[in-house]
């Protein structure tokens, strides 16, 4: 009785919906019909396995990054992560993982100096606009099954930094960064790290891998000793795994008819539980749905 | 060279700004006068020890939740949490404690059904606008040292759900909770929960010790065994403890230049990082600064 939205859980496994029982998010991710959800290319999938066994899966974003993304497969693909760690977790922020101040040569096929890849132009892009106000752009909604900013008038859309989203780390400007070093949000949407650094992907399973992650007492959350690093077993592409280990995975379409109900009831939820729809909603509270397809 | 932020981190580490240093908001708390500051009453000072060892301290708002906050305070004095666990920890959401369906009795000083404290008047607060667009309420800014939504025309605030905001377990409306389970965001800001559950204080120190448990596996990340609910060894008002144990804080006045300069900062970061300021940001992006005051 005393314990916070048992009771939506409850009504969740109730199945059948009672006559008058208003529709959830997750009912409406239940009953998507099979053309509201896109396929994942396994080329697209980053899978990063902890030596403790934990995996954290990462939909990459080559229609925003392309050599950013085309460096990170290279890198994968040229063993540049063996004897990666995870060396820097820092609450309320990011995780960050690679080889941490490496001289290691680049694999063949990396562009050691991308271009700044933290917009991209409209043309091209289908967005679905969230339809509420956003602090740090004209614009925000969701173009290909993500989360994006946007400026009409200046031609511009960004990938937006919500909770699970993939960055590059870097040095100063104009520094890019080059992949090697990669973090994820495991904290609050710190968008004002929007078109300032390249976005790369998404974590879309197993975040909690890396959120659970004891916190760094250095600053920025680094971990002081080495023996703290996490090691990581291998970063691999899943279209590189034996075909029958591969995971896979659809994202819902942004421009479907199911998203739209999807965002409209996350902004007005007024199943039991929520006595005062907010009437709005924020980008990174929409977390675009994904699932696991049947192996 | 390829771990992101180090660099702002040294210019941080380096004392004596060069010349042409641009503020951060680092630096603004640092520099802000003693009249910026407001200590926190002992008697709104809730200290959860956990039987490991962590502390989590959390500021109560009596202002915003009168009588879930007495009723706190009475639980806290009656013993009521003797044996309490964290027993719910779902990932980029929350972190939940107390007691988890037990009918023991409320101790003396405890309102069973207290009123749904969900909003107050504006009377009498004195708010500071953020300056820029929310999407949850008319209006958001500060108020009180606090982060706030409001509605100038139906004259009603809101304490707002981000990042570290205590909030109280309810079972449906009309039941408002009592304060005998207790919530902490410990994910992106779940703002779809204002004026939905009250929010009763929120954590300023020792949130990692949430955010890192492990997450339940059943729905709504509740703990499947019991063998896995984290105890705790007390909850305690700090005015209760004795004076030299008690921990003291000091919460930057939110109608103070010294905010004022912190939030115009946090909105447009302009140093060696940052190549392109925002030009906005989202409300749960402006912690309140909160300092542990010297023993």
């Amino acid at each position: 009785m005393r314990s916070l939205l048992l009771v939506t859980a409850a009504a969740l496994l109730m199945g059948a919906a009672p006559a008058k029982k208003l529709l959830t998010p997750s009912d409406i991710v239940a009953g998507a019909p099979a053309g509201a959800w896109r396929t994942i290319p396994a080329d697209d999938l980053l899978i990063l396995d902890l030596a403790s066994g934990g995996r954290v899966v990462i939909q990459l974003a080559p229609a925003f990054a392309p050599v950013h993304v085309a460096n990170i497969k290279a890198l994968a693909r040229g063993g540049y992560w063996n004897g990666a760690t995870i060396y820097r977790v820092q609450d309320n922020y990011v995780a960050q993982w690679g080889l941490n101040e490496s001289d290691k040569p680049w694999p063949v096929g990396v562009t050691p100096k991308p271009p700044a890849e933290y917009t991209r132009s409209l043309a091209g892009l289908k967005i679905t606009p969230l339809g509420y106000p956003d602090a740090y752009a004209p614009g925000a909604g969701f173009a290909d099954g993500w989360p994006v900013a946007y400026n009409s008038k200046a031609g511009w859309a960004d990938l937006t930094h919500c909770y699970g989203s993939v960055g590059v780390g870097r040095d100063l400007s104009p520094d890019t960064g080059t992949g090697g070093e990669l973090y994820a949000v495991i904290g609050n949407a710190p968008r004002q790290l929007d078109r300032v650094i390249a976005i790369v992907g998404r974590v879309i399973e197993g975040i909690d891998k890396l959120s659970t992650l004891p916190r760094g007492s250095e600053a920025l959350g680094f971990y002081k000793d080495k023996a703290q690093y996490v090691p990581i077993a291998s970063i691999r592409i899943a279209a590189d795994m034996p075909v029958a280990d591969r995971p896979s995975y659809e994202v819902m379409d942004t421009a479907s008819a199911s998203f739209a109900s999807y965002v409209k009831v996350r902004a007005n939820r007024h199943d039991d539980f929520y006595i005062a729809p907010a009437g709005g909603v924020d980008l990174c509270n929409v977390q675009v749905p994904v699932r696991k397809k049947a192996g």
